[in-house]
């Protein structure tokens, strides 16, 4: 069996490792620096722990790279630099442009790459349906090491860049989506429309709504560079970026409800989109 | 009974004159410069024509403007150059701020504002549920013409820019999201994985997304407009303008499919905004 270095066990991350030691790998982290709440997450998953990134190196035939996006090409750089020379899979929401970049930065000293995009929630359970899609020539590898396990591993194309984009036009609508009504509600608002926008909604489309914006906020601080790197994607493409660097800035107004243990109120995250923070 | 001017008999318009006759109401409108197809929507909804914009501001009580958002200023300052001094119904799909300048146009002589916002599609059935939202002082006289019509009327609010903000930020979602699912599907495209992004999308959403992208297409050119008023309603509440900005970009690149008598089909759709126009 392959031994799996996971960068990093995080909510999605640790799921993914899981899935890998579902189908017998051994599955290495390094707790270096990272928080008890992630160390608690790596033990809970029964990930082993090989203390550093240079012993995570060294050890693992394969490297998964889970991580915010804005982290994505800096822990890249990280294992580069340590000399890998296994399988690199990139599979953070990052533009395909992006992930082109580090591919040219991971192969310098004989690694291969492979493209990631996960879509869905952490894959604790195979009814949750995460996909994991993978791209490039050693794609048909990593599907291998999820086979018959809670996270759905499947090859989409030879091409670096496809899981990558797959990912970003998929999260350009449900995020993109959630950015659009979080910033109308608080046009509606200021302009004192709101309770009649929301009649014209209808009571079901309003409560969804409510439910799904208040959820998403706490998670919006992350949410502000996958909104760049869709921007960016489209930007590629010929396609305007407004929309998204648009939702970066509704996302980067609720950056203050960062990992709050309680969902707050749709009356005070839309109060927070309107007054400008202090 | 009042009589009312329409400017102009449009596909919405005409059913809007249509259901003020309904009531009881004598309707003008003004065939000087227009095209037959016009005349004749304006002869099927019954309206009475005045011949020119002079004898229809003489007549008229009441004047309803239903044009498309980039004409509605210029109409306004017409109707006011002619010394119109009964009760104006900004009806279009403005910014508040539009209309509050509108306002200002329109008083100068001694006329009354009212403003209007039109939600749905033209008003031919009362169960089409077509809205009428108005708001200013003297929204109670436009109400009542169209009481027991196929166009449900409503007072929201005694001030002007209210039923126009509703307007503003009901469309931001509907034609907001009409454009970005069309900028995904470009971006998709062009990254090879549109094929991928509809699997993971289900056949459901992909069919209706398809179904109402193409049928939008042919109105495209004149949602333009109407994404640059919604981008400047949020830029004057204090957020982001870019989601329509954008919006507008994406339904300028289909223009050419103006009033196409057949619905194109998506491939031809998704390709228009790929391939910059020769």
């Amino acid at each position: 069996m392959k031994t799996v270095g996971l960068i990093n066990p995080g909510a999605m991350g640790s799921s993914v490792g899981a899935a890998a030691r579902q189908a017998g790998a051994r599955v290495l982290w390094a707790s270096e620096g990272r928080s008890p709440v992630t160390t608690e997450r790596a033990e809970r998953s029964g990930l082993e722990d090989c203390q550093t990134l240079q012993n995570l190196v060294e050890s693992s035939d394969i490297i998964l790279s889970v991580c915010p996006p804005h982290s994505a090409t800096e822990v890249a750089g990280d294992v580069a630099a340590l000399g890998f020379s296994g399988i690199y899979v990139e599979a953070n929401a990052i533009a395909p442009g992006e992930t082109r970049k580090i591919e040219t930065m991971i192969t310098r000293r004989g690694a291969r790459l492979v493209d990631g995009g996960i879509i869905g929630g952490p894959a604790w359970k195979a009814e949750y349906g995460t996909q994991l899609y993978l791209s490039g020539e050693d794609a048909s590898i990593i599907a291998g090491i999820f086979e018959d396990t809670n996270l759905n591993a499947s090859v989409i194309s030879a091409n670096i860049g496809a899981a990558s984009a797959l990912k970003m036009t998929f999260a350009a609508y449900t995020k993109g989506t959630t950015a659009l009504l979080l910033a109308i509600l608080a046009v509606a608002q200021s302009e004192g429309v709101r309770t009649h926008l929301e009649k014209q909604w209808g009571e079901k489309f309003t409560e969804q709504t409510h439910q799904r914006l208040t959820a998403n906020t706490v998670k919006a601080w992350r949410f502000e560079g996958e909104m760049q790197e869709i921007a960016a994607t489209f930007d590629t493409a010929g396609l305007p970026p407004g929309f998204h660097e648009a939702a970066a800035q509704v996302f980067a107004g609720l950056a203050k409800f960062k990992d709050q243990d309680e969902i707050p109120n749709i009356e005070d995250v839309i109060a927070a989109l309107i007054q400008p923070p202090l």
